[in-house]
């Protein structure tokens, strides 16, 4: 556990977009901040469930990957020098004489004015299938997200699931793999048409194969998957040899301790202002997914507006003495200045 | 006056960065636009005012262009075939028993569900000569831009200026007009240096002429134009024939038209709600630098989150037996067929 406190004006909950866009905001009007998150990068969702996918909506980007808008961000707000605390979780967070103090898992603990949720849906966690043991494989030989299509060449690999994610990865993942199955428990899936039709097209040119069942144990030694036993609809099973197993059986997200810090909640989502996105508590806000307002959409887009007005509050927070004259970026010099452009 | 009638979805009102984007909103839940502007090219005050000064605060584009960001945008709603009515202007707005009918100063008439008004600062105005009287010659012999060359054929004109504006259409009308005269009241230009060349040989050839000085005096009567008094730099001065007259002194910005569509303003902006940007006007929508509402901030990214909003409840009036539920253009193949992109 760090005896120090790290002292600062602002601490932003989450490494998504939203978040890292929140650094901005606030470095535009003088407001540094420290960002923490539960995945060990940036990114947040984007770059966890959907790095490789392209995202369509985020305005004058017509295609980006939810990694490539990470990156846009990362360079975007780097004049600003955010320090961030990666794979550490706030676990409280209480009021003080001057703010806020927030203690992380890993014993962290900042103190400072303002307090930026930024946490999507919370930590979200992908469904662990009701295997016996499967956690001794997670990592290395069971995953639940891609985040390097390299990592599964030449390997035989056994997908299973009927969404998007699952079809999606089975036509990505083939052209790599040395061999790819994919097991579903039926016949429908409930993804796009069109990538199961590829699907079909590709077990029958013998490309891949797709075996109806439930995975009901695994096989191996030492983390390393070796197989894995399938139990057909009819109550019959088999093996099926596997080096690595993607499971895609969706994401649960949790609110995870953001529930026990005294604010208002609505089915799990904080209420804001759509003045201030400003929570029950003054000084603490929430931007992005997690927040709820009248004709709230869960867009990205939405939570960089919710950033820009934020940040106009937490200056008042952070700065009390000192009036925010409202520039813009094109033509104040003095803004140009902090962007490290002038 | 064209007699044809104009049936759509929503008429945007404004081809700046919150117009354009708004067409990609309302694409994606099925609403399709007709866009307005008085430029004659997309991208409002980004393209007519900084086409070549960096945005820097538009998320996910660390430095971007007025002109690039217009690009960027025309780009991303490319899928959405939206049909653009440039260098007109909306003067009247009515209601009808089926929604609203628009007519525009070239009396294009629309008919359609849902009005967008994403006009910025308002339309792009002619900044007027302060001459005693000059409004009686407004449209008949007095023009501030030129939407056709013949009706300056074989007339005694006089254009006053020193910009590009002045300069172009020196060059552009001297072949059409009778005579030409261009007053500017210093030796040095603001315009392209081989326009300035190109006039001086046409001057030097006895084409047209120059005249240093400024127009102090209209003279004529019916509305009609017969000379005007220029004064010299040394204070004397001397009559001009002249037909018609086009002075080029740039352009302000005024709310135009739009203060007489019965909305409810507040010192020149409309202000809406949050949930749906909607305007006292059911079906009429204010988005971007043209509206207020507690904490508005006038920047790019408030425009976008704005669009977002709008296209939900424009998709009722649109398609009131429709259900709309709420997708991702990462994982909604539906959508992904409207971009083109599946």
């Amino acid at each position: 556990m760090s005896e120090d406190v790290i002292k600062t004006d602002a601490v932003i909950i989450g490494a998504g977009p939203v978040g890292l866009f929140a650094v901005f905001e606030l470095g535009l009007v003088d407001v540094k901040a420290h960002v923490i998150d539960i995945l060990d990068r940036p990114g947040g969702q984007c770059a966890e469930l959907y790095p490789e996918k392209p995202i369509y909506d985020v305005p004058a980007l017509a295609i980006v990957t939810g990694q490539e808008l990470t990156d846009r961000l990362m360079e975007q707000i780097k004049p600003f020098g955010a320090e961030f605390h990666f794979s550490e979780r706030v676990e409280t967070l209480e009021k003080t004489d001057e703010g806020y103090r927030l203690v992380t898992d890993a014993g962290t603990t900042f103190e400072c004015k303002v307090v930026v949720i930024a946490a999507g849906g919370g930590s979200f966690t992908p469904k662990r299938p009701p295997l016996p043991g499967i956690e001794q494989y997670e990592g290395t030989s069971v995953f639940y997200s891609v985040r390097k299509m390299d990592a599964f060449r030449d390997k035989d690999v056994l997908i299973v699931g009927g969404g998007d994610s699952a079809l999606d990865w089975t036509l990505n993942l083939q052209p790599v793999a040395k061999s790819l199955t994919l097991v579903h428990r039926r016949q429908e899936f409930r993804a796009a048409p069109a990538s199961v039709q590829k699907m079909l097209e590709l077990v029958d040119s013998g490309n891949i194969s797709f075996k109806l069942g439930q995975v009901t144990e695994l096989h191996g030694d030492n983390a390393q998957l070796t197989g894995v036993t399938v139990k057909r609809p009819d109550g019959s099973t088999f093996e099926q040899p596997t080096e690595v197993m993607l499971p895609f059986f969706g994401l649960t997200m949790k609110l995870g301790p953001v529930a026990n810090w005294g604010l208002n909640l609505e089915e799990n989502l904080v209420p804001v202002d759509t003045e201030k996105f400003e929570t029950s508590e003054k000084g603490i806000f929430a931007i992005g997914d997690i927040n709820a307002y009248p004709g709230k959409l869960k867009l990205i887009l939405s939570g960089f507006h919710e950033a820009a007005l934020m940040a106009q509050q937490a200056h008042k927070y952070v700065h009390p003495d000192k009036k925010l004259i409202f520039q813009y970026t094109t033509s104040s010099s003095n803004l140009q200045k902090k962007l490290g452009v002038k």
